[in-house]
């Protein structure tokens, strides 16, 4: 027979499992709109987590990688990488001259980002190498921190850092409830990125995949300092994506989420390991809420994948259609 | 006035209570030896994770960085990577009769590992590329596999992997439960130690620092695969750590474990860091468990690091003195 305390322990038990119970059954992505784009989402988290499924995958094989520009924020007109170079090519010039007539400089220094888009992630990254080569990693994380805290998109006058995606800041945040480890694999800088990433879409340093510049350790006035090179070590765009996780991350993902033909190879890789694998691009749609722009984009062009999609069961998610919300509510 | 229903509950909250802090009164390092280095990792760690101090580090910077061999398993006589190309050389004589009268070819084959020593991370990077380049990353990390699951050393007659160091095995499970994230920075092959790290070390593969390869990814029958290259990528060794650590995790450590002069630049970027910072060598003085060796020895050599030690407040390990136990006890 119960005791009357034992009873009341059961009681209590059977509160906390109930409060945890309704917790869980609100929706967890309020900013997608319900369709078949949602449903494959919840349904693939499902079958990874469900312990007693033989689908299930241990927690330390639940990556799940993230491209950044056109996936995670705005990269209309230009990658706001290239903006973030802009002041210090201006201030550069007079030691540049050639940059008047040289690309992408030229572009960028005119607003012509079509100019400047095709030059794609090795412009950027060798941009940057002429703005801030000799820096050290300290000074320029400060560079990149000073920048982003002030500087605001030129359609939306908001900061780049309220231009990121609300839907994808939900997903993630579900797949983090669900014991993934989410990573950002991008073809812009490294370090620009690691600046900003973990207030913004709680993806730590260490998670961050991206082009990179070579670097070196050296002692001045007995205090280490780590130096910027004036040389590229990595590119992380098309076939460098799926390099960069083997090189930085080691296992292969489960999911992946790009916007762009550079995310194919990526999502190629993802999809190619055993077992249950999503894989969807974001097509941007909705020239009145943020861009509509694919084939012939000067960024982010989606035309192979959008011809190769459905063979491969990649899905595309229409922003137009799927996602209630675009950006950030903010006060 | 407090209900019987409410003081059963706070009866239930103190039980679990209680149980919580015996398991954590028990000492979490039993085969460190009470003394005063054992004082001193177990006051830092103390410190840096009592929230009520101003000493206390956010679990996300909580990093703490492991060299590899010679810190947490045996490097006598030679680096364990090298054995594991050894059988590959001997396949490959025939096409490569030069490695007769080259080193480190022809010590490791004589069993010379004084000449085999002396060429170091870049050595054996060399060795690995010599005899697997061209595999897959898949036919890679099964020969490791395959290898490690049998080898043994010479002289314990003992798989590499029950030769870890049970110390540092309680150290690393000791730091986990404080919310340290942990990695391995070492000179050896990354993809070398993510093959076994995970079971061994409790080590993710993403949480391996190594030295690599260029790696390329292929369509090969329209299956994505990654190519290992006979081209070194990096060599993380000496001021390669630091740099390592910066390129992989992004974050200075706050803790870091050495037991080479190959460790010290990487101490140094440790301990350069704003606030409290432990850093560690192991000093292999125990010729009878273990071995004994530090400023002449062909691998693992300590020399510099023991006369900048005291000035530096780099603490020094005494093997003999400071641990109870070297190996794990295998049934």
């Amino acid at each position: 027979m119960r005791t009357n305390r034992q009873s009341v322990i059961v009681l209590f038990v059977i509160l906390i499992l109930g409060i945890a119970s309704i917790a869980s059954a609100a929706d967890p992505l309020p900013s997608w709109n319900e369709g078949a784009v949602k449903d494959r989402i919840m349904k693939f988290v499902d079958d990874v987590t469900n312990e007693v499924s033989d689908a299930c995958v241990e927690p330390e094989d639940r990556i799940a990688v993230f491209d950044n520009d056109g996936t995670l924020w705005v990269e209309q007109p230009i990658y706001p990488q290239a903006i973030f170079t802009l002041e210090k090519v201006k201030e550069l010039l007079p030691k540049h001259p050639e940059w008047k007539t040289t690309q992408p400089y030229k572009g960028l220094m005119d607003g012509n980002m079509q100019e400047v888009g095709v030059f794609g992630a090795k412009g950027l990254a060798e941009m940057l190498i002429a703005t801030y080569s000799g820096t050290t990693a300290t000074d320029f994380a400060k560079a990149v921190k000073e920048w982003i805290s002030k500087a605001k998109h030129p359609r939306f006058k908001r900061l780049y850092t309220e231009l990121v995606y609300q839907p994808q800041l939900e997903l993630m945040a579900y797949l983090r409830s669900k014991g993934f480890k989410i990573y950002i694999v991008s073809g812009g800088g490294r370090e620009f990125m690691r600046a900003w990433t973990e207030p913004v879409y709680g993806v730590p340093a260490e998670q961050v995949v991206g082009s990179s510049v070579v670097a070196e350790f050296w002692m001045v006035d007995d205090k280490p300092v780590i130096v910027r090179l004036p040389k590229i070590d990595f590119i992380s765009n098309k076939a460098g994506k799926p390099i960069g996780i083997y090189q930085q991350i080691g296992r292969r993902p489960i999911f992946a989420f790009g916007n762009s033909d550079g995310d194919m190879q990526m999502i190629q890789y993802t999809k190619a390991g055993n077992g249950n694998r999503l894989a969807l691009f974001v097509h941007h749609t909705d020239a009145e809420r943020e861009y509509a722009y694919d084939r012939k984009s000067h960024v982010g062009r989606l035309d192979k994948v959008l011809d190769m999609a459905q063979a491969n069961d990649w899905i595309i998610v229409d922003m137009k259609k799927d996602w209630k919300q675009i950006f950030p509510t903010v006060e």
